[in-house]
């Protein structure tokens, strides 16, 4: 073997696996958006074959040689094989371990899983889903004891969203922004609450559906390679920098919600939407880490979408839309009312505030089920006495409570503490961007084109080539701390309700 | 081998198969309706990229084998395993004389075709599609020549289509059918015609959208299995007997058009919705032929859906949508006007009665195409000659002239002359089902089950377990002929035209 065979090895092979990627992603899609509620059984046996081409492809002798020659010469390699090969190591080192026929029915329990939880959050009927999470839960145990059998099985389940997490990582991160926002939701109690009656009128579906084109030209997301569509539960798929999908929900009730997902879901589009498309059909392609991802949503959705200055610019064209709803009110009004601080139900409908402690409940719950000291069965008693304990809110159903979030159905346990990891990433970095460009201004004039420019420059542009860890120390010059993120929210609540 | 690991392997085989076609069907039809515009280069890639995976599997030898084995011990292997094995093995026979990096390569200009017709299409710009005509047409003479060198290249296109048919058995099926149809059109040309213009006034799109749901509804589609769709073209595609897609197009100020899409689409769905879900994993899954599809789709359109007795229970439906539009005309009215013989331009809109002559122009430019007598880039004008010769009919531009069908991106060379066949197939098994169900009074009671019923047990149940060429002589118990076809135009445009 000689540097170039190995290099065309890679180059084939990762072009194989980016082809099953491609199509099961839009598979997945298709899934959630149009297909017919029978066509499961079809799509699962579908799906779990060719997962098994997939298991086969990535354990091939042959990828195993030429993955091992480039990482031996890293030198002769240069910085991008070399990362492909470190990249594909690792997830050689562990598919290796796994049993094909075991992976393989994993993959079709998701299937299944996605399925059940459907149903499950429809008729409120936890008991219907509760084996799912069972089954998914002991294939993960099992599988973190093949592939990392001196880990701590959750600690597993926390590395495989972000590289170098762990409980005892989490456990002091969490302890950080719980310290802070306790207290300060305790003192907003005592503070009258902004109406926001008039935002839970009806705005009609097609004008709701007429502002997500808006929001989507508004934060440059390229309509020729991203389309939106609507599901249950709100997601980015990205199947190629050429090929994003998002999706959101409509409550004709309430418009803050899907503005919000849009926003959200367009920040997870954009990153992947820049990444160099040279990576289009490698690893390197998407982006660097779960925690990194949410990152950039969490940063469009909050640092931008409920800045008093975003929300300048936004109303405007939010009253023009709907003028008879917003009829004698303010972008003040709108800025204070998206902002509200409100212990509540649902994590993603959470104000920024209050939304880390939806996430430490989650995290709480995920942790306790993979040590064993809580049982499947014992899950919505667990969810229901935390929402009370730490929200002050008695959950009235599964379905707006345990059973809210798609994640345990794909079997994204670890997942969850990224969404505050991120976000506290991203408030880092915007200290940083706050220096480099007039932030506010760009926002009340509703240019966000450098801000997009500046993280595509920074971030997007490298999609898995840099190590997730070395974003925030490289761009913001310092280690990574939860203070950016918890001084931010001080500093906002403490005006905002004048603590 | 034994008869039992024969088996075996087939089923495994063919369970990987039906994998790639069910993700491959998806994807397309993702295509069609929703990816963004700019994902094609992305789906190009992994399209052609599994293309060659599937290739691989078609010809590997382990396949080959099993089929030849289980082909060779008919006895032991039963009807359903040696019918797999014949049709298996005739597919391995071809694939095995292409070339993989020719097949693969033809597999990425489908998908490029496919785009470049679409703004062809809209652009009204034939030459910008041309080139991919013409290395379709290439590539497939090229492949016959590999295949079948000792047959017409265009026969072979023609029996890939439908077994056992060639030049010479179309040639005379459509001399009988002009020979009916063309003085049949010259005789209406004197007459007095219907007045359409009330149907040609605006019918909301969202109650068009209604109106599909009710039309699914009467025909029994099973929307748990079957979901519907928007394209620039209809079309059904069924990647399992859980899973199939129809779509339909909307014209704001026309109805009737995608009332009629909906039923033909409907009829082919039906069809694919009642093969014995026990082939749902393997080559007997689907219709028997793109003839026998046609014939169903066809009886369901046109045997159906323009009688005069269905007219009669589908008017209170259409009239209770649609009240003004439809204020103060009749039952018998719509029945006329659906049935309006009047050579147009659009072939999928084009009346019972001149709808073979569109396909008799289709027929002959592909002959003269595969022959070498007609060079890509005088289609349009032999196409605009034929319509003007057959139909009387100016063709303002290409874009409603040789570009308004999408089969040449898709490689469909041979397939249009099965529209007509298949129309006449289903005529002469109307004639058998007259005598067994009481057909228009059951039409009248908006009663489709007992005929759907009798369709399922004779036809669609057995997906391609028997011989497409078999179904006409077991159900009518007479040799195929084109009179029955031909009877049924002039019986009822008789009546219609009073001539």
């Amino acid at each position: 073997m000689d540097i170039n065979s190995a290099k065309q090895i890679l180059d084939e092979i990762e072009r194989k696996q980016f082809a099953y990627k491609y199509v099961l992603s839009v598979v997945m899609n298709d899934a959630s958006t149009v297909a017919p509620e029978g066509s499961y059984t079809a799509r699962g046996a579908a799906v779990g074959t060719l997962a098994g081409e997939t298991f086969k492809l990535e354990t091939s002798p042959e990828l195993k040689e030429a993955v091992n020659f480039i990482y031996e010469n890293k030198e002769d390699a240069g910085q991008e094989y070399f990362r492909r090969a470190e990249l594909l190591r690792e997830n050689i080192r562990k598919m290796e371990k796994l049993p094909v026929d075991e992976y393989m029915a994993y993959q079709e329990l998701m299937n299944n899983a996605h399925v059940a939880w459907l149903n499950a959050k429809k008729n409120n009927d936890f008991a219907s889903f509760a084996p799912c999470i069972r089954k998914i839960v002991d294939t993960q145990i099992r599988f973190a004891s093949l592939t990392d059998p001196d880990k701590d099985p959750y600690d597993v389940a926390l590395d495989n969203h972000e590289e170098g997490t762990n409980r005892e990582y989490y456990d002091s991160f969490f302890e950080e922004v719980k310290e802070t926002l306790i207290p300060l939701i305790a003192k907003i109690k005592e503070k009258e609450q902004p109406d926001n009656s008039w935002l839970k009128v009806k705005y009609p579906l097609d004008l709701q559906k007429k502002l997500s084109d808006i929001i989507m030209d508004t934060f440059h997301l390229d309509r020729s390679h991203c389309v939106i569509g609507e599901t249950e539960h709100p997601y980015t798929s990205g199947a190629s920098s050429q090929d994003v999908r998002i999706t959101t929900h409509y409550y004709e009730n309430d418009p803050v919600a899907s503005i919000y997902s849009v926003i959200h879901e367009g920040g997870h589009a954009n990153y992947e939407l820049h990444v160099n498309p040279k990576y289009d059909y490698n690893i390197l392609s998407g982006g660097a880490s779960m925690a990194m991802h949410e990152s950039q949503s969490r940063f469009w959705e909050n640092y931008v979408g409920r800045s008093e200055s975003f929300i300048q610019s936004f109303w405007p064209k939010f009253h023009e839309l709907f003028p008879e709803q917003t009829q004698g009110h303010t972008a003040e009004e709108l800025y204070r009312c998206v902002n509200l601080a409100h212990p509540s139900l649902i994590r993603t409908e959470a104000d920024e505030l209050t939304y880390s402690l939806h996430i430490i409940i989650r995290y709480e719950i995920e942790k306790k089920l993979f040590s064993g000291e809580l049982a499947v069965e014992d899950i919505p008693a667990a969810w229901n006495e935390k929402y009370q304990e730490y929200l002050g809110v008695t959950v009235p159903n599964d379905s707006v409570g345990c059973l809210q979030d798609v994640h345990w159905s794909q079997g994204s346990f670890g997942y969850f503490p990224t969404y505050s990891l991120g976000t506290a990433y991203s408030a880092q970095i915007l200290d940083t961007m706050r220096k480099e460009l007039d932030f506010d201004q760009l926002l009340r004039n509703n240019d966000l084109e450098p801000i997009l420019n500046w993280l595509s420059e920074r971030i997007y542009q490298f999609g898995s080539l840099k190590k997730p860890g070395t974003y925030v120390p490289d761009i913001t010059g310092k280690p990574f701390t939860a203070k950016y993120y918890t001084d931010y929210l001080k500093e906002k609540y403490t005006k905002l309700y004048d603590l």
